[in-house]
């Protein structure tokens, strides 16, 4: 294809495809695909390709059938049965204890993070630092810049094990630090941290009063270990086990394929749940951590979570704690399309940016990031890229200080596009050979 | 009941019942009536008391059967079905003009308002505080103190007509407004503002550059008047018409009963939405009004509205706009339970606070608002209340300037309650014979 047909396309929507968000990125490769016919191979946005469970799709059919539900406000802090039900989730698939009332429903995890940002932003005084550990969520640094937060970005390539903790702590240890947020298995990169790490990381926000906010969004997904056994070891690695400072949010999106419905957990720390913090009270109307975000922050941005999505994912929670295994397909197809497509990638020339897990290879998953030689940066790589019809997002965009690379999900990407996709690598990799300057 | 049992109560769950909002006195009502066996009647919580229409849970059933629905995000700017039905809807019932790229769907009004508020405080440099039209939602308050954004009151009790206009723009003249917010019919005084105070009001905000923030969670439920007639005048007041600097909230919680599914839409005037401000770039990524308030609020707030509440909402629509009259069955029921209830305090010695409409009488619907001799603060009037197993919250947590009043919401009590209420309020009156001092 002309690369002057995205030019033109992604200049009429006002869109810079260097820097585009992901959803700007789909609005310019939906419209080329418009245009032009031509059926992209999508790598840049991270729709669960798959089904959602009957199990969801049944159990909110009935809530809908049932009385009290699409007429009545559901609970601010969660319908009692979800409540208890993610209770024993979080013993059985992380071992450990939180009672029903420390675990809140959120309009996805979105919303989870979002809430926890404004709480975390209010905790202290004069405390409107958050550390994100990076590559990370696009998303989540527009969350920050809306709530008038500053974001100190601290990046997994060059920081790992003891190093990591260390630039944590010192970046810490000036004062202005209210939480830490990372995505682990991470998006984008599929680094997965290490207990060493999250020991690390939950000793420093216990000493220093800085909030830990750990992002599941893959919950259960690096498939190197079986996490997905209720009651039996290993269980999913988090900060939670760490920390009395915490909330890790939950996504159903991934792990359930159920993003279209919106809703996640989030788990708060029983001892922080409980802990008053008189900082609160100008803001958010309560010294209570809970209350306060339950009601001063979760309450006035959406009243509640949908009650239908809430029963939906209580039966799935049921599902998995009571061991169906059939729940877990997902992960291992995404893992699947990674092993195939990454291969396609590297044999046309392309390597991995974000290349190893701590010594370890990585799993394949959800992402994995990409970089071809003689191009310094993503925002011309993608470029180039378009006009073969392959999309993605730049890590700039996600906050990567590896300039030169893409991310790429696997998501949408399905069987019968996988020869298609190896075929536009040859062809961009032969219409630009490896050392040619650009 | 023993005054006690209450106050104990109350004070277990940390909740002063003079200044509770209706979650929390929620709360305690639920924990009083577990604890002493006593049904309330129940007046403080605007939930729908009437079932939603088949039509919605029938399309968000089938919805949730269909392909891309529950595992697939929504476009974050809404489902082009729902955008092009409420464009119609909007025509037919309130005569204007606004294409669908305008008409946003926000997880209820709540998230409606919290997005508008967060878009205001935004438009311009160093324009931080909001108008609060007052009485109003007690949540507005928590929204803007979350947003870190100032509120100036003005109250409909003491400011009609001119004298109301002339009020808000003296406010406005002093510049560092940002956005007027009310509702209309008014959550809870019930009085509904003039299309003279709307024509004002819009061309305040014009001229001085001020966004109107009109909360329509009533949309037609003043019964004086037919507004639901598809095509036909009158059609249902709104500041839309008087103003290019708007955006108006429909909730579908109490029109269609669906508070439960959370949703709303936000109706942007088309002249805003494709204005470019400046001050919106730094904290909202994008000088374009639209694309600011979808991609730079909603987006990182929730995602994406859920989706299958948005196929129940556009069926719901598609309904209304073929004039399916059945829709509109509770705003009737509640002005017939409002009737008789107002009638039973009016009996009992109680007076209504706001009392009339601009000379008019009020119409009866969803809250009305009362007071009782010798009463100088509502807490005290709801704590005395309480013990005879009657509910509401004060008039002072909803904003009003008037500290002897109570909010009261006809949704919850149905026919079998009416004759209990009015036992309870002439013991009440017994008790408390009008005119000794207290």
């Amino acid at each position: 294809m002309d690369p002057g047909i995205v030019r033109r396309i992604a200049s009429r929507l006002h869109v810079d495809v260097g820097t585009a968000s992901i959803r700007e990125m789909s609005r310019v490769v939906n419209a080329v695909e418009k245009e032009t016919g031509l059926r992209f191979v999508r790598m840049e946005f991270g729709i669960p390709g798959l089904p959602t469970s009957p199990i969801a799709r049944e159990a909110e059919a009935r809530a809908l059938e049932s009385p009290g539900v699409s007429n009545v406000y559901a609970p601010f802090d969660g319908i009692p049965e979800l409540k208890a039900e993610a209770s024993r989730f979080v013993k059985l698939f992380m071992d450990l204890d939180v009672p029903p009332a420390c675990i809140v429903p959120s309009v996805g995890a979105m919303e989870g993070c979002f809430a926890g940002l404004a709480l975390a932003g209010r905790l202290k005084e004069r405390a409107r630092t958050v550390i994100f550990l990076q590559p990370g969520f696009p998303v989540n640094g527009m969350q920050a810049r809306l709530l008038g937060l500053d974001v100190a970005s601290i990046d997994f390539y060059d920081h790992r094990g003891e190093t990591l903790i260390r630039a944590v702590e010192d970046r810490v240890r000036k004062g202005d630090v209210c939480a830490i947020l990372w995505s682990s298995p991470n998006n984008p990169s599929w680094i997965v941290l290490k207990e060493d790490e999250l020991r690390g990381l939950g000793r420093i926000c216990d000493e220093h009063g800085v909030l830990a906010l750990e992002d599941l969004a893959y919950f259960g997904m690096d498939l190197r270990q079986d996490y997905l056994k209720p009651g039996e070891p290993p269980y999913q690695p988090t900060v939670m086990r760490y920390t009395s400072h915490g909330i890790c949010i939950i996504s159903s999106s991934k792990m359930f394929s159920y993003a279209g419905q919106r809703i996640a957990l989030c788990v708060i720390s029983p001892e922080l749940a409980t802990r008053n913090e008189p900082a609160l009270v100008s803001s958010l109307g309560t010294p209570s951590v809970a209350h306060a975000l339950t009601h001063g922050v979760l309450y006035p941005i959406c009243a509640s979570v949908p009650q239908s999505p809430q029963w939906g994912l209580t039966a799935l929670l049921e599902a998995a704690n009571r061991g169906d295994t059939g729940l877990w397909k997902p992960a291992h197809e995404y893992a699947r399309r990674a092993g195939i497509m990454k291969k396609h990638f590297l044999d046309a020339g392309f390597r991995l940016v974000y290349d190893n897990d701590l010594g370890e290879p990585l799993a394949d998953g959800f992402y994995f990031t990409i970089a071809y030689p003689g191009f310094e940066r993503g925002g011309d790589l993608i470029e180039a890229l378009l006009p073969y019809g392959v999309s993605a997002i730049t890590l700039e965009a996600a906050g990567s200080c590896r300039l030169e690379g893409l991310r790429a999900c696997v998501s949408m990407v399905a069987d019968d596009q996988f020869e298609t996709l190896a075929a536009r690598l040859r062809k961009f990799a032969e219409d630009h050979p490896a050392g040619a300057s650009r």
